[in-house]
Parts: structure tokens; C-alpha cells; sequence
């Protein structure tokens, strides 16, 4: 059954944000449930976004010198336990395979919740001398872990996702790599995303198990909740020594290589729906819609001039610019209302609407409208619909991101006694900066007594002295809290 | 460690081609084996490869309106069971997870063999009318069959694969699609990996699990063995019966959708391996190419305007053509001998290579040199550098297309009798042309006794008739035979 686009079905996302996430997404047909627990379909409208995902990430990354590749789904379960604190940490997530062309395998394999064991075996293989390195290798895959709550996009028990693992020959190399890999997210989810985020280093308790420290973007919803968008680890040589990954260096010494990975998922598509939504349904930022302009035909009387007309003014806004190129739609389906057809644009949540009357075919013009910016009906030539429609679509593009950076500048907050720290997160939640003295136990009980975490310290934080927000002892840092997706 | 790329090292494809296939694969740096039994891992020249085909695959099923989606990976077991045919010919293949989060389910999952059952579970929920059809979807996407004997690319437990599934309001409508998914795998083939196959149906005997009928298209290896390359099948109403997929037509009635799925995998790569490859290496076709074309400065001397000259150089291959862009690359690596460097650039198979000294950047030359065509060393101007190439890679596609279908047409044998047959197949092997009564026990015992199956009737082959080869009983049409990989 396709879906009813019946605005009065969709539950307002301002009253009611979780309910309105679940049914906008099967509404606008991104995602369905899967056959079993936890799993999820992702439809051609939601993969479509994906792939856009895809491509961009990889100009940013092959610009980085990282080369795509291809590592098992199925690691043998002594490789995952090679690295104690990485076991421990994957151990209560895995999806284990014990049975095999009908027997009972002698050693049990993991679905792999993530590739540094099964790659790093292959980098002990693979690197010998300086000559190796650096080796950056990225994965574009899916991985199972077993999560108990689950929800579209945000946490799945399979999702989809890049991996990228890279080998340096040094400590201040790896670090720059990681580095490197935060800033291509940060720029991956401003310029495609329109999301502005916060960029900085997770505490002992929130890094990656494994890691010697990890980077994270995370970024503020509209219900005060904040959402990791992507991380990246410097893994220093805790990897190499136990995969046993050395090198002969320029001077003939054998030393272990450092490691980096970083990873970011279909979990973005979460968080752009979150962010940018509203009661309507979704509103996708242009560079990141499958489709882009929809044309939608008044038919009537006349009915092949419309439509060949509908031809027209896709060519000439697809020549304007190759990035529209296929992604101009023509909504010819018959038996639909025209009312219908607009609803179903505006909770697929398409940027740019083109209404097309037999009055427009005479006259040569087309009516626009906007998803989001409010142009109303505006009527214009048909000889300058392509530069009118990619003048909108830059628009759209610059004012979501704009509306988003001040909704995130509205909601950090700078919070001096405990008190009103509790009161905060128990309202209107958001980033609550705050001293913290890095102690682990303060982090625990902030967490157990309001439910939020420390997101992150931010890079280039400054050396400051204040009291902790919990115990009132020397705190160096002013660190960014909030309750997690 | 890197490969060592000495010639001498690599055993002759023409002596041992089993042999020389394992090394030159790692050799080239294609691919390498995994932790786990029978998986592989593909490297970064040989995943480069894979990307190019899901590009050029994905142009060729857009035209047919086909969109890309993701399923979920885990299946279970009920779904799996629904079509007995279907669940019969994959059981014996199924790796199976029976434990997740550190508890044993209760009940199991398997890893997706195919993705038929939990797709059409979706699409029963997705079709009702006649509007909602055609539904054409594919996958790119991993699955996993436990194979007892393994084989780098040809033979995996675990390989990537697009599958394409498509639901239809009539059997005609699905026949034409099933056709159309078959004449795309053939223009791939031919136009990209310069592969010449035959197109025709299967036998009852080797069609898919759970279809109505199986096209497929065959390649014939140069040590006489036949490589299936893709699979089209129409799968009939079968499960569309079982998974209940129905629709209301436009007279109002239910019925039971037609269906089709398609696919191509990573097998792909080792039928253009074999096809393709000489005693020195890898010979790719160019439009499969990663490397289109290297660049080999010879240092020594004045090593800045070198390398600057061979910046420049490929700057002008890459303007003279789109696909070019950043397939162009200058082998800078130092400590690499120049002999060392035109070795690595055989065993990879890289198509042009041109070398660039100081007379050439006096001169403002270049000296090119083909991987295939025997031109020598062709010394060109810099200007006309972009040309040049361009013209080489074009000549070479074409001329690896020739060869192969040169070779198919001299080993395609018609035969009289059974004794030929097996003599056929005991020496040169090739693909056998013989009427055949389409009972199955001529099939097996020919199977038995010479390792030849039926591998095709073509398509719109014409009724004559002959006496079966085997059994000497009447006999409607000639059957391609050949020892399948």
C-alpha cells in the first residue's frame, strides 16, 4: 500500500517529536520496518539520500589520499578478542554465526559490529617498511550490533556505514589524520547536511573502546537532545602491538605503527530528519534531495501541452546546473488531486515546487513555490526558471543551515551551581557548558541524576580554573553536556 | 609487505593457469585472502574495479527505471522457508546466526544467501493496486553461501552482488523485464569488460531456486571452461502466491503480481582476470581500468622539472576526457628501479604507460608504450599527448573485444556424435553445440560422465530437428554444453 498523504495523519512534530519521526519516515517512504527485531528497510527515496552521502564523502576523503576497499563480514571470534578493552566493549553487541553450510562451525564467527580486527590482521600482512605508509584505507559497508532499544535511522540492529582505518608511521601523523577525518564530517555536515555542529575530544568513558582518545561531532536536536554525528579515534599503537603491525623506519629501527579509524552512518539521516523537519513533514536540504524540483502538472484540458510543456521546464532546469540532472521529477500519476500531490511533496519534504496550468502554458511562465522559504506563489518566465530555481535552491540551502546555527548558538548554556544544571536538563535540555573536573565518579553521578553525559570538550579548549559543576573541586575545563539520541 | 614485482615470480597463465590466476590477483594487489575460511579481501585496486562496474550498471538499470534500496541482512528462517523450491536449493548453503547479544535466539537468522524472501515480504506489504506497478528495486550488496571450495572472486563465501527485483501486473510485462535485465548484463560485457558472451535460457536442471524459467549469459575461458556472468530469472507467480503479493487491477480484480530478480557479482572481475590476462599479468580493459594510464618519470638529475613536466602531462590526459579525471597517475615511489616499475605496471595490467626523461622534457615529448597493441616505444609530442592516449585506450577496448569474440567463434563446436563429445571434453574442452531431448537424465549422465552441463539454449533459437546426443531420441533444439567453473 502506498502511503496516504493525508497532512491530517501526520502527528505535529511539535507536540509529539518521537511519534511524528516514526510515521514522517514511513510516510515519505524513507524507511520501513524489517522482518526481523530491530531491522530496517531502507526505501529508494531514503537510500537515494545515501548514496548522495556516499559521493560526497568520498571527494572528501580521496582528497585525504584514502582509497576505498573491502574487508569480511565474518571475523573469526579469536581476532575480536585480540584487544581486551575493544572485546569488551563489542562483546555484549554481537550477532554470532555458529552454524555453516549445516554444521556447526569449530569456531564461532562474529557479524562484524566493526572492522579493526579483521583489517589490522591484514595490515600486519601488508606493512613491512616506511614504504607502506601511510596506508588509508576506508570501507563503505554494514555492520550488526545487538541494540536492545531500537529506532529508525538513529539505532538499528544492522546499519550501514563507512569505516576508515588508516597507518601512519607516527604518533603526531595519526593525530593529524584524525583530525582530518573530524573536520571532513564537520564540512561533510555544513555544506551537504546544513548542520552546524560541535567538534571536540570525548571523555575516558565515552571514547571508543580501544582508543587512546576519539573526536566526535555532535550536534543539538530541536527537542534539546544531542546527537553524536560521527566520531573519530586515535587508536595510538594500542592496535599495532597486539596485530603485531611493525615497519622498518628511514633508519633501519622496527617500530609499531599508529592507528586511526573514524566512521559515519546512516545515523545522519536521523538526525538531518530531527533537525530540519517540521509539522508539515521532512524538509531535506537541497544538496542532499533526491529530488530536487518537483513539477506538478494541472491537468485538465489540453493534457499533452501541459505535459510537454512539464518536459520543457525539467530540461532547462537540469541544464542549468549537472548536479539537477535526473533529480527534476515530474509528478504525472493520474487519479491523484492536485491537493494530494502537493501534500506528498511537502512531507517528502522537496525543496522546490513548479505548478503547471494550462494558463502557464500559455502564457510561458511557471508558478513556484518553496518548501521552506516563504516566496508564496511566485509566478515567473519560463526562459528564467533555471537560474529561479537554482537562486532558490542555494537559498533554501543557506537559510537552513542558517536557522540551525542559531537554534544551536540559542541553547548553550553556561551553567555556574548544580541546580541549575538539574533544572535545565529536566526542561528544556540543550548543551550545557560547564566545568568539569574530569573525574570519572562526577561524570557517572551527573549522568545517573539527570541523565545527561559529557558530549565533548572542544578542540583548542583553554586551560581555565574553575570549580567542578559536581564535587566543587579544581576543574581545568569548561566541558559541553547534554542527554544523548 | 608489499608485492615483489618480479616477473620471473609469476607463474605463465599459458603453464599453469589456475597457478598464475592466485598469484597474479595478489600480485596486482586485487585482492587477499581473509582470516576466516573461503572469504577474500579486495583491495583497493581491485574494489577501484567494482565501483566502475556498480557506475556503469547503475547508468544501464536507471534507464529501465529501476531504483536502488537496502534490505536488511539478517533473514529469518520462517521467511526463508515460505517458497519450498527456493529454501531447497539454499539450505544446504545457509550460515546461520543463532546467538545475539549474548543470548541464544529463539529463532535463528540467516545471513541472506539472496534477498527474494525479504524483499517480497516488503513488497507485500508495499503493493494493493495497479498504481503501485511496476515496483523495480535493486540492491548492491553483500551475501553469504558456504561454499565448500573457494576461490579468489569466482568462488567466495562470502561476495558483493547487485540484485534486482521487480514485481509486474502481468507475465508478459515481467518476460520483457526479465529480457531487458539480460540485454544490460550484455552491453556491460561487451562495452566494458570487452566480453563477448552468449545469452540463453537454462535448463529445468540448472535454473534459480524458486523461478519459472533462468536466462543467463556465458562466458567461454581461455582454457575451454564456460563462466556463468550474470543471472536473469523470471520467477512467475511462485512467490508471489506464497508471500501473498496482490493487487487490485484496473477492472478491479485481485491478483497475484509476476516477478523477476537479476544479478551480477564480484565474479565479474574474475571472469575478466581469465578472460583477459597474459603471461605478463593483469591486461584490463580500459574502461574497467582504475589506472588508465601511468606515468614513469626516470629520475635522476634535475628530478623537479621532471616530475613537474609529468604533472603537466597528466593534466592534459585528464583534460581530453571526463572519465580520465584522477585515473591518470605518476609512479613517483622512490628506490623503485624504472624496470621495477614497468613490471608492476604489466602485472597490473595498466594500459598505456609513458615514460618521461630528461630528453623528453627538453624535447617536450613523451614516449608511450601499450600495455596490449603492439606499438613499441611510440615517442609523441606533448601537445598532442591528450589525443594520443585517448586514441590508444579506445584502439585497445576494441581490439580486446575482437580477440575474445575471435576466440569464442573458433571454439564453439557442433557435434554429431557422443564420441566427439567426450573426446572434446577430455582435450580442448569449448563450448559444444548438440541437440539435446531436454530429458534429465541425458543431462546427468552426460554430467557424469564427461563434466559438461547444459549451459544454454540461446535465445530465439530455432525448432529443428535432430537426434538428442546422448540418448539418440528425438530432439527440438541445439543446447550449448561446456565444463562450468
Amino acid at each position: 500500500m502506498k502511503s496516504d498523504f493525508d497532512k491530517k495523519q501526520l502527528t505535529k512534530k511539535t507536540s509529539d517529536t518521537p511519534r511524528w519521526y516514526t510515521e514522517v519516515i514511513q510516510l515519505a517512504e524513507l524507511a520501513d520496518y524489517g522482518p526481523a527485531r530491530g531491522t530496517m528497510v531502507i526505501r529508494p527515496y531514503g537510500y537515494a539520500i545515501w548514496e548522495t552521502i556516499q559521493e560526497e564523502f568520498d571527494k572528501l576523503i580521496e582528497a585525504l589520499g584514502v582509497e576505498n576497499a573491502y574487508f569480511p563480514l565474518l571475523i573469526p571470534m579469536q581476532l575480536l578478542q585480540k584487544e581486551k578493552e575493544h572485546v569488551r566493549g563489542f562483546a555484549p553487541e554481537l550477532a554470532v554465526v555458529t552454524h555453516g553450510g549445516g554444521k556447526k562451525l569449530k569456531e564461532p564467527l562474529a557479524v562484524r559490529p566493526t572492522s579493526e580486527t579483521i583489517m589490522y590482521e591484514m595490515y600486519s600482512k601488508w606493512i613491512s617498511s616506511w614504504r607502506d605508509l601511510p596506508l588509508k584505507i576506508n570501507q563503505w559497508n554494514n555492520v550488526v550490533r545487538w541494540e536492545k532499544r531500537t529506532y529508525f535511522f538513529l539505532r538499528t540492529l544492522e546499519f550501514l556505514w563507512q569505516e576508515g582505518h588508516t597507518a601512519h608511521e607516527s604518533y603526531d601523523e595519526a593525530e593529524q589524520m584524525t583530525k582530518d577525518a573530524l573536520s571532513s564530517y564537520e564540512k561533510l555536515y555544513k555544506e551537504i547536511f546544513a548542520m552546524p555542529g560541535l567538534c571536540g575530544v570525548k571523555s575516558q568513558a565515552e571514547k571508543f573502546a580501544g582508543a587512546d582518545h576519539t573526536y566526535a561531532i555532535e550536534f543539538l536536536m530541536p527537542d534539546g537532545k544531542v546527537l553524536q554525528g560521527a566520531t573519530s579515534h586515535h587508536l595510538g599503537d594500542n592496535f599495532s602491538k597486539v596485530f603485531n603491525i611493525k615497519f622498518q623506519d628511514k633508519n633501519g629501527e622496527i617500530k609499531n605503527v599508529f592507528q586511526t579509524s573514524w566512521g559515519l552512518s546512516t545515523r545522519s539521516i536521523g538526525g538531518m530528519i530531527l533537525m530540519h523537519g517540521d509539522d508539515n513533514g521532512l524538509v531535506i536540504p537541497p544538496k542532499l534531495s533526491p529530488i530536487k524540483v518537483i513539477i506538478i502538472p494541472i491537468l485538465g484540458k489540453k493534457d499533452e501541452n501541459i505535459l510537454k510543456y512539464c518536459e520543457k521546464l525539467k530540461q532547462e532546469i537540469e541544464r542549468i546546473n549537472s548536479e539537477y540532472s535526473g533529480k527534476v521529477k515530474i509528478d504525472k500519476e493520474p487519479g491523484k488531486s492536485i491537493g494530494w500531490k502537493i501534500n506528498e511533496a511537502e512531507i517528502k519534504g522537496i525543496p522546490v515546487r513548479v505548478l503547471v496550468g494550462i494558463r502557464e502554458v500559455d502564457e510561458k511562465t511557471a508558478t513556484l513555490n518553496s518548501r521552506l522559504i516563504g516566496i508564496g506563489d511566485l509566478l515567473c518566465r519560463q526562459k528564467e526558471i533555471g537560474e529561479k530555481v537554482e537562486g532558490f535552491l542555494n537559498k533554501i540551502q543557506d537559510e537552513m543551515y542558517k536557522r540551525a546555527v542559531k537554534f544551536l548558538k540559542g541553547n548553550i548554556i553556561e551553567v555556574k551551581n548544580y541546580e541549575d544544571f538539574k533544572s535545565i536538563m529536566k526542561s528544556k535540555r540543550g548543551f550545557i557548558k560547564a566545568f568539569w573536573c574530569e573525574n570519572a565518579d562526577c561524570e557517572t553521578n551527573i549522568k545517573e541524576e539527570t541523565k545527561a553525559t559529557t558530549r565533548l570538550k572542544p578542540l583548542n579548549a583553554k586551560k581555565e580554573y574553575g570549580k567542578c559543576i559536581y564535587c566543587g573541586k579544581k576543574a581545568q575545563y569548561v566541558w559541553y553536556f547534554g542527554q544523548a539520541y
